[in-house]
């Protein structure tokens, strides 16, 4: 990975930074930002942190995270903008600022910034400002570790996904070395269910159907009553049904307000679900993505698997 | 980790080896004696692979499963008894053997063995052996580094359990260099699942019971037939209740012939799991351990719940 010398000169000439990442934050745009701006300070520099939204309960015990602020500096700094690569993304449209960088692992889909620094192959921006912090000869302390392996943890599952790399455990490994602790972080990421979320997990994988390779599963309304669960808990239910090897496609729906549906897809990559979704007026990435829908749940149902029927037969 | 010389000495001599592991065998048991074994035939020894019980089909990926006998040889060789230190549990009671070696990393249940390397405080056999076929300087052929890297993936929940090292990470890296391939490794781990499987889970999941910070689930023999599942399906479901907050120990009871019922203990790192399997004369790690007992239901719940009771109040 080679990091942009204009970047390098932008970091040790400017003397503070407006550091923002995407909205709906996740654990690589938070734990980058935070690493970065530690790394930063303890150059000497002043950084301000932003983010449109609020962190997310489960990412409060990054360290530093309360340094996240969710509204826009008066004075106008540099910007450096990490893990997106449009300022639209980071609900920056019309935020006049006097210079900009970007570090980014994502594909381009603006041509934003000053300085650009994209690297779609990295698995995490994460590991970009871990580059970053090294070539700067900066002390990896504590605090950066937790927040750097954090950010490579989620972007990877763990080592689970296909960007995991020996590079990757290596880079890990230092981070062990400089403090992170590996089983408290998963620990916090997936070992902190409240039991209501896990009854209701119990109470939709009841509801499994399974129509060819497709996994149907569904929360009513009556099910969060009963359980005492609230609708965000149902984030990553649409995996479950994805541990089976016959099922390609996993659709999860939720009821909502007004006798309709909020439906996520998830693919094994076989079929295409974003394009499912857009038939529905949705949208996402080819493994996962999601639509509303007003209509009675078998219905709704129904529908679906219509849509993937034409859709695979049209491939 | 030091190797004891009489170890190297053995390896070195004897031109035959007899390598058996557990009974019920997991990843760190087929992974380490798989890779022992391509490893010393690579030396030009000679090697019978056993074990009582045959690879489970979730294991039918490991490079050389198929070595794997189930019956015992005529001929007595010299015994390296792996991922376990009493013959017993592998089903080796009154098998009269020339001389033996002992390499595991489980706290000591018996004095078995001539030679015995025992390391309670690796992650898993597997990197014992890793450390043994560098000392040997062998190479670590693709094959043998599939084996190594699941035995320690395994193990260490790949990599998310508190026995997750720099040190493992540094030493899975180099197994990826060697060609293991991570993400296809953990797709069969995790993503692999029969329907029958995800059937009985459900199955399982519906009769969790929460006391206090203990979550208790189990499978009885009518839910296998109405499944269509295996005993040996069961593995990592008593994973699933860890998943909340709140509990310390998941215990999943799963009923086997004879009104009895094998016991998989899992604990978040308060309560050592060992420490309560060996008042049932069973055993294992802190985090893992497990037991069978002979008992009605209701009955081995409670002794267990007061076990447990017994053993917060001694510490």
């Amino acid at each position: 990975m080679r990091i942009p010398d204009k970047l390098l000169s932008f970091i040790k000439e400017e003397k503070s930074f407006f550091i923002s990442t995407h909205i709906n934050p996740d654990g690589d745009a938070l734990g980058s930002a935070l690493a970065l701006s530690l790394a930063l300070e303890s150059l000497g520099k002043k950084t301000v942190l932003h983010n449109r939204d609020r962190v997310p309960e489960l990412y409060r015990f990054l360290p530093a995270h309360e340094k996240f602020t969710m509204s826009l500096p008066g004075n106008r700094q540099p910007l450096i903008l990490l893990d997106c690569n449009d300022p639209g993304r980071a609900g920056l449209n019309g935020f006049v600022i006097p210079s900009s960088a970007v570090i980014d692992h994502h594909e381009t889909v603006s041509d934003f910034g000053d300085i650009r620094w994209i690297e779609p192959k990295a698995a995490a921006t994460g590991i970009m400002v871990y580059y970053l912090i090294k070539k700067l000869e900066l002390k990896i302390t504590q605090d950066m570790a937790t927040n750097l392996y954090t950010a490579i943890a989620v972007d990877s599952g763990t080592f689970r996904y296909s960007n995991t790399s020996s590079e990757l455990l290596r880079v890990c490994a230092e981070l062990i070395d400089s403090g992170a602790d590996p089983a408290s972080i998963a620990l916090t990421l997936y070992e902190t269910w409240s039991v209501r979320r896990f009854r209701l997990l119990i109470e939709v994988l009841n509801t499994l159907e399974i129509v060819d390779d497709i996994a149907v599963t569904f929360a009513t309304k009556e099910m969060f009553t009963a359980t005492g669960a609230a609708p965000e808990d149902t984030e990553h239910f649409s995996n479950f049904p994805r541990m089976m090897e016959d099922i390609e496609v996993s659709a999860f729906f939720r009821e909502i307000d007004g006798a309709a549906w909020k439906v996520s897809l998830r693919s094994k990559g076989g079929v295409d679900v974003a394009r499912i979704a857009e038939r529905f007026q949705g949208g996402g990435h080819r493994n996962a993505a999601g639509y509303m829908i007003k209509a009675a749940m078998k219905t709704a149902k129904e529908k679906l698997l219509k849509a993937i029927r034409e859709d695979k037969r049209s491939t």
